[in-house]
Parts: structure tokens; sequence; C-alpha cells
């Protein structure tokens, strides 16, 4: 088993990883302080992994509960969440229960949500089943849900008590989604570490082919950079935002197209490269280094091709994104591979290089 | 002008107090951060004091926006919430935006957790215009709403970057409310100041009919004694649970009743005395003091008899308390007039003594 500890202060927690860890009593009773816990997960997960993870929790006296929401990022709102109220309220689930996310980011986000506000915050389990998941949404805190007009509007930073990874789960993860995990596993190596970049252009096939080995090494690469990131920068005043890079065209595509239509790790890998080819066009990265982006993407099974948009269209999407302050885009671009930046820009630089970009 | 500060570590906040602040832009510049402002209203609050408030902060050259809830406890839900966000999102309002909450304690609780939860957090300030909000809702951070099944069951610990209490706003005020907030004022006298508690015997003519001077005094008081207990207990693991003295009480006659058909602090000054008869009950008050506080709150304009409710009806509602803990019901109780503690009761102590105090 591989433990990355996120050392944030007074709050600090620990991030274990290794196949059968859903059995694992030991590792989960020492996080959970009451007696009551409300398991939040979706059908396809609950179909797969509740009945093993409700035993294992009765089996320590524990008193379990569960509620389920619909599958998919469109259900990611408010009203879902005050369903996850009702059901917390309708099981009398007091102060001191835990809410588990057993599911992907937008259950983690949601049942996060829940228990940061459930009477004004009680303790958080995350239990990610989806690779993204793993590496990037339960670990750092972020949770809450869209808007209609925009993506994570609304929200609260709940940090969990424990992430429990359990990658025997990926098994049974459908390919697409397997792949949408590896676009923010790549995002690591791009921001801050290029021979990680390296090593997953060596690996992309047996990751694609979901082998155990890789995928423990690349999630625990993961959540050691995104634990350091979040440990600097909690509340996302600054190094935290480097870890939006490609999220801000690919928030615009998702929004565009409607939730649930592109996978989250889809829209960021073309928003990666789109924020490449700006860097490009800048004169920080190479025509090979964006080539080879693209193709190590396209290696790892993800899109690189932007939906039918206008760059108007981005540019409407994007002005209601949290990063623009005082009406000034910020987006995070690369100095080069392995180094990131926040980057003002104006409407005029970004309407040229959309512009080039999408023409292209 | 008088202020107090809440020296919370890393976010501490003054609460400024003296009549005719609203009009200080001085006071509330340095507290807003970027330039956009949405005020947070009921259209009763707005009818008087929302022009002189927008005067204010747009001579500053701040862009200011409003949203106005329903007036009444019976809104306050996370749908009302809700439509603080549309607005916010509608007005474009970015991460540096600033909510601030003109009104009382539903316009503030409800302001600060959509402040608390809009885009993760952002800048919050609370201008209470009732006396209630003055000397409790507003200090300390606690926000939210109420839920079908429970009162301030969603919600928030956010503190506020300024309250900015104008006591000429307490001319407007009916009686009615005036009394409800001085059940809140002599709640600190009960569970920390017995100086206070003679001091407010002597005053409460002066302070039920306005008297400028003596609201100030007792605003002062009472703000010093919140901030002191929120800075030793800002999330209530302790101390801070002393504020509830009446109020597990005062929520089972606000539920019972419907939202709205009691005012808050007339729930707690009943639920005070029901708490003071059951220290009574236990030895630790005389009965010449529960005549006294009974006699006090009559002076100052409150109830002093729960409505038709039995027993039963009390245990169901206070099951739902965020008090309960593992299923045993935690009270607040005097030990002594300035002296309160947290006291576990089983369910049979807590029948018998609400069938005595029901039957009295």
């Amino acid at each position: 088993m591989i433990t990355v500890e996120v050392a944030l202060p007074g709050r600090a927690y620990p991030i274990h990883i290794a196949a059968g860890l859903l059995a694992r009593a030991d590792l989960l009773l020492p996080h959970i302080p009451g007696r009551q816990v409300l398991v939040v997960s979706n059908p396809t997960v609950a179909a797969l992994y509740m009945a093993p993870l409700r035993a294992t929790l009765q089996a320590a006296g524990l008193r379990v509960a569960e509620h389920l929401l619909p599958d998919g990022e469109v259900y990611k709102d408010l009203e879902h969440v005050a369903g996850i109220f009702d059901t917390l309220l309708a099981e009398n689930m007091d102060r001191r229960c835990t809410v588990l996310a057993l599911g992907g980011g937008v259950v983690g986000d949601m049942a996060g949500f829940a228990a940061a506000c459930y009477q004004r915050g009680v303790n958080f389990i995350q239990v990610p089943t989806t690779l993204l998941a793993q590496v990037d949404s339960s670990v750092g805190g972020k949770t809450g849900v869209n808007h209609a007009r925009g993506k994570n509007m609304i929200g609260a930073f709940k940090q969990p008590s424990l992430v429990l990874i359990d990658t025997a789960v990926l098994a049974t993860l459908p390919r697409r989604e397997l792949a949408a995990g590896l676009a923010e596993v790549i995002k690591y190596g791009l921001i801050r570490d290029a021979d990680f970049l390296h090593w997953l252009g060596a690996h992309a096939d047996a990751l694609l082919q979901g082998e155990p080995q890789a995928l423990a090494q690349a999630i625990a690469v993961s959540c050691r950079h995104k634990a350091a990131v979040v440990i600097a920068d909690e509340f996302e005043q600054g190094e935290r935002a480097l870890l939006n890079l490609g999220h801000t065209f690919g928030h615009a595509i998702e929004t565009h197209t409607g939730y649930g239509s592109w996978l989250h790790g889809e829209a960021v890998a073309v928003g990666m490269l789109m924020a490449a080819r700006m860097s490009q066009g800048r004169g920080d990265l190479s025509a090979d280094e964006v080539a080879g982006l693209e193709d190590l993407l396209r290696r790892c099974g993800l899109p690189t091709q932007a939906p039918a948009m206008q760059a108007a269209d981005f540019q409407s999407w994007m002005a209601h994104d949290k990063k623009v302050l005082d009406g000034r885009q910020r987006l995070v671009l690369l100095r080069a591979l392995g180094h990131a930046e926040v980057v003002e820009v104006d409407a005029d630089e970004l309407h040229r290089a959309l512009l080039e970009m999408l023409h292209a």
C-alpha cells in the first residue's frame, strides 16, 4: 500500500492507495468519529461496490444508510444535493455522522458539498472509483455543484478525513473514462514534472490497457503532486490555480456542449492542447513539443479537436469563469514542459488565438 | 463609535456600533476587496435603507447590484438561497465580489450562506438592521437555512470581514422585534454575566422604549460576550454551545408552530425560562431566581408561556436538534445566574420535566 499524506495544518489526512482497500475496515474506522455513515453513490457504482463496502462498515458495528444520486454530470446541481440533505435528516444523522462518497468526481463533489453544509459540516470520507476522481477531485477539498450559468459555481472547500483508493475498482471502469482520467495525470506532468511526462510517454499504452502496476504508480505520483499543491495553497490564492491548466477552455467546451456529452477529462485534454498552442504562439513551447503532447493525448485515447464552436462561444463562456477577476481573463499557460504560469490575457489576444486554434 | 474586535486568528474583523454608520463609506471600503457588491435585503428593509447604502457605495465607485429576499423565516430555505446565486451569476459577479447583508437574521443567514458557497467563498459584510441580528446572528459566522425537518440544518461557518451596526435603524423596528432581540441580550446575562443581568433589570423599560443610550450599551456588551465566546470556540465544539441556552426548546416551538408565527427571540425567551425551570428542578436555581427571570422577560415584552404543545411534541422536534449526539439529548442549563453548562439528559428525565413545565 502506498500512502500519501496531505499535511494540511490541523487537518492532515492520508490517501491510501492499493488493490482491495474497500474491505479494509481497519483503514476506515480511525476516521469515523460517530456510529452513523451515509454512503453516497450512484446506481452504476453501487451495483458493483455498495454491498462489500456496506458489509465492511456494518461488520464494524456502524449504522449505514445510503443515498443514490442519478448518474451523470447533468445532475450535479443544488437540487440533487438537497436530496442528500433530505436523506441525512430522514435517517436522523447527527453532527458526528460521516458522509462517505463512493463514486466518481460527481458523487465526490456533491457528497462533499453536502458534508460541508449539513449541520454546518460533518465528517467526510472519499472512496473514489474513477481514475479521474482518484488523481484529482478526491484530493484537495474542492466540492460543489454546477449552475446553469457555469460549472462549479456553488460549493465549498471541504477536506476529507481520509481518501481510500482501491485500484481494483478500475478494472470495471469503461475505457473512455480511464482515458479521461489520464488527461489529469498528464496535466501534472505538464505543469510540474517533465520527468513524469516522459515516463507517461513510455507507459501510455500500459496505462490505457489498465496495467495495474503502471496505474498505481501514475495515481501515486499524481496524488503527491496534487497534495503538494493543495498544501501550498489550500484556497486557490496562487499556485493551486496552476491545476486549472486546460480547464478554462475545457469548461467552455463542457458548458457549450451541455454537461455530460463531453467527459470532463476529454474537455481538459483539448483545453490543455489549446493552452499549449497558445503558449507556442507566445514563443514558450516549440511546435515539436506541442505535437508531442497531441500525440501523447491521442495515445491515451483522448480527443485533440475542439467541438464545432466559434471563438465567440469560447469567450462568452470563459467570461463566467471563476478565473475572471475584475473583467480580465486569467489563463494557465505553459512556460515550458513541466512549468506552468498564470497569465492575464486581454480579450483581443484571446480572440486572435482562438481564431487561429479553431481554424487550424 | 464603539468598536468590538472579533480577534479570530487570521480572520479578525471589527464590529462598529453607532448611530448613522450606513453613510460611512470610510468604514466600509477597507473591507471591500473588489469593485462589485451585491446587497441582499428584503422589501421592508430595502424600502427604508437601500437607497442611502447604495448611494454610499456608489459614491465610492463600486458597482452595486441588489437581491431582495421575501420577508420572513418561512422563506429561509435552500431554494431562496439559489435565487441569490442566480442573481450573482446574472450580474457576472466574480470571486472578488462582496455580498453585503442588509437586514435581520434571516437576510444575514441566507446572504452569508450564499457568500460562503458562491465560487466556494466570497467576501461578506453584515449590516444588521434588527436588534436580534445586531446582538446575535451577525456576529460569529453561523450562516444557513432551514429544512422542513429542522432549523438551520444546512449551512456554513462564514465569518464576515466587517459588521456595521447602525443603531439609528432600530427607530423603525417594530416593538415586537425589539423585544425579541432583548431575549438574546438577556441570554448573555444568564450564561456569562450576572452583573449585566442586574443592569438589564434596571434598564428593561428604557430598552423596550428604544432609549438609544441604553440600547447602544446593551448591544456593545452583547457583542463583546458573543465575540469572546466565538473566539474561544469558533466551530462550536465546546463553550459556544452555551449560546444555545433556550434554543433547543425554542427551536421545537418554532418548528412545531411553523417558522414565522413565533419570532425566534420569543421562542428563545420561553425556551430560556423552560431551561431555568429545569435547572430549578435540578436544584441549581431558586424559585425566586426563576420568578425574577420570568418577570424580566415579561417587562421586556416577551412571552413566558409555551404554545399548546405536548411533551411528546417537544421531544420529537428536539430529537432532530444538532445538539443530539448519538441519541443522547444535550441541553444547556444554568448552574447559577451567569453560569451555564451543557448537560446530557436522558429521555426519561426530559419527559418528566416537560410534563411538569407544560402543565404548571
